[in-house]
């Protein structure tokens, strides 16, 4: 699996975003994205290395059709999101790992009415909307909830134990210790912030 | 507001999203920053050089303690998501802008009890770890979907006819005149294609 820095660094690209697109759909050869995208030939070559390097695509060698020269297809092998949210109060950006393979997909249900599969689509992409709608919902809660912890922090002088407060709210599921660890902070320093902040208000 | 691209060129760059952590929890100066990052002074210089040039940060002149310098202050200012999915079926990059600005957060709840706001962040992020969830099963059943797409379009002969009928299963809210003027195809093209394609299975 590829960390977040390389696949950000990869999809950073608007041509690599394009031949991803292009690829998902079917594997292509280097000279068939170069038409169909208005990319060199070079240029794709170029950008399919990356993508390889980076784990993101795979190739194979396919005789193309009677006695025409042999050509490398490449075809996406990752499962992946990648979800940055930015606002005035919150800055995360986090890779997210899908289980599914290539295997899970195996099970062919072999050719079916291209309508039955628009509606199919237009089911998920609905739920997405309405996941995504109350995601934003509640990124706005998370928004004011910060900015409420940031003027509440803002009374103490140091700017370290202001950190550690920060922290402590903005990640609840974690104990000092994982805190500390986080920051890099010795342990009993957090613990003396935490139980002094905490008491005082 | 920044695009897609400015913005993945930008945090693409792990130095500058450990400088968006930092300012979003408050405004640093350079010196601070460089400090708290451990990142010399004059890489952190350029970083907010290129943070503010595609307009994610600003920033405002403060005079430091007492006969100290002037110090000049960082500060986010942009609002949005970006969403990546990739998967051997799939891919989509996406940007979300929310509609969330400084003066929703204006008003001022006052000073909070940290334990309180850290029970109420704990909230939000099971809601949003189980909205997560959900949408990874949703992308696990459009990949599913996809794939079944891939098999029903793999016997058209003709590469473009192949694209128009998947960009159709893909965009089920989109008309074919919206889908010719994505794909830049003429619209009675993908008419005939849909067409021929959609009453033959």
């Amino acid at each position: 699996m590829s960390d977040l820095d390389s696949i950000l660094s990869v999809i950073e690209n608007p041509a690599r975003r394009q031949i991803l697109e292009a690829l998902v759909r079917e594997p292509h050869y280097p000279l068939q994205l170069s038409k169909e995208l208005g990319i060199s030939q070079q240029a794709v070559v170029k950008h399919l290395k990356v993508l390889e390097e980076n784990g993101l695509v795979e190739s194979y060698t396919e005789k193309s059709d009677l006695k025409g020269p042999q050509r490398r297809k490449y075809y996406p092998i990752q499962t992946f999101s990648v979800v940055v949210d930015m606002g005035p109060n919150l800055f995360s950006a986090e890779l997210i790992s899908r289980e599914q393979t290539a295997e899970d997909l195996v099970e062919k249900e072999g050719s079916q009415d291209v309508s039955e599969l628009r509606d199919r689509m237009k089911k998920i992409e609905d739920e997405l909307d309405m996941l995504n709608n109350r995601r934003e919902e509640l990124l706005a809660e998370k928004e004011k909830l910060l900015q409420s912890a940031r003027e509440t922090t803002s009374s103490i002088p140091d700017y370290m134990v202001r950190k550690i407060i920060h922290e402590f709210i903005l990640h609840p599921d974690c104990s000092m210790n994982d805190i500390a660890k986080m920051i890099s902070v010795r342990d009993d320093i957090v613990l003396d912030s935490i139980r002094e902040w905490m008491s005082d208000w």
